[in-house]
């Protein structure tokens, strides 16, 4: 039975596990959970995620939500399928999970707020409130610093492989790149070559492609009403 | 040789992982990085940790940072010393992975910002921000109803054992019960139940003795300045 992916791909959450799951070359299904319809806040979506957040998913009987657990999941109870994303060894591991506590407090908490105002806002036609890009900009390039630093050491950032601390960041990224945010990635020659590495996996294009439709509509509902 | 906890007891982050060395029985050394003294900005704890924050962790050869990942990572390389804090099936651990990654993003964000307002701002004679403290509480309630249903299922969050999903939540919400937030857990029979039962755990009483020096220095000098 194909795995169930509720929610809809132009959510970072969401094409967050649908990366992992490209990656690893499994079948799955999208059940389409629409945020922007208020969906995901029903008693039939609440059962499956009771925050009410995209995206939800089934492995049979398993309900899982949270993107990055479900990635882990996926990571682990499939290690023989696709591409590896973790790795056996506890000691490499553990550097794996320092690097996804990373993404999640550090780049994700400052990338999902420079997502939202530079490239969702124009989208949604709403004004960009220019104080917390500046502020947010100032902290990503602390962080990045030191993602410069450490992949001057080590091709991905948990080591010479691809991990699932390199995949986490690809929804965010991918968005910060049509901003003026790239920038602050181009001016970083390690985390340059590292970002575009990963954006250019066949996996992360998969997704890439599912997205398009949902901002080519927006840009279209846009442009309609102006 | 012992493990190496770089940071002092007073800080959260560290609390949490001297809570699992309790857990796991293992031997450990604190390294007294004080971050009110600035010691966590120097380039030698730069090393350990880029970013500069407690606690930075050595096993050995092995050296990590973030809290969340170093308790992971005691949990799996010493599955076989004191409490199982993490589950060897695939599905099973899933479920606490998801509760792992509500603990950081959901009850932590919340959390920590109601614990620096009323318990640290009180305690270095600042003043509370009482807009804060309300947008956090009203976020607080929704987050606890969850909880509340959840652990009307099962004993602990991932199940009917204590896991890391559990522990990750033990040094803020310790603060928490000292201030007017408690009420929102007493108000809820399951959620009440749950966290007294883990802060009564021989581990983390031993570990809120060590804080609590701390906390009576800062005390006694606002009383001084008084």
């Amino acid at each position: 039975m194909a795995f169930k992916v509720h929610g809809i791909a132009a959510s970072t959450a969401v094409a967050r596990v649908l990366a992992c799951l490209h990656e690893k070359d499994l079948e799955y299904e999208i059940v389409p959970i629409d945020p922007r319809t208020k969906e995901n806040k029903k008693e039939t979506f609440l059962l499956l995620n009771p925050f009410g957040q995209v995206p939800a998913f089934e492995d049979g009987d398993l309900k899982l939500f949270e993107s990055r657990a479900i990635t882990q999941y996926l990571a682990h109870a499939y290690a023989h399928n696709g591409n590896q994303l973790v790795i056996q060894d506890h000691k490499k591991m553990a550097i794996v999970s320092v690097w996804m506590e990373v993404e999640v407090q550090k780049f994700d908490a400052v990338g999902s707020k420079l997502t939202y105002e530079l490239a969702f806002n124009p989208l949604r036609g709403n004004p960009i409130n220019e104080a917390v890009v500046e502020e947010n900009m100032e902290k990503l390039i602390k962080i990045l610093d030191v993602y410069e630093a450490k992949l001057a050491e080590s091709k991905y950032l948990a080591g010479d492989c691809f991990t699932l601390a390199d995949l986490h960041h690809l929804p965010v990224m991918h968005h910060l790149m049509n901003t003026k945010v790239k920038a602050v990635f181009d001016e970083r020659p390690h985390v340059s070559s590292w970002s575009t590495d990963i954006l250019a996996r066949p996996a992360w294009i998969k997704v890439a492609e599912l997205q398009k439709p949902y901002f080519e509509a927006a840009a279209a509902g846009l442009a309609a009403k102006k």
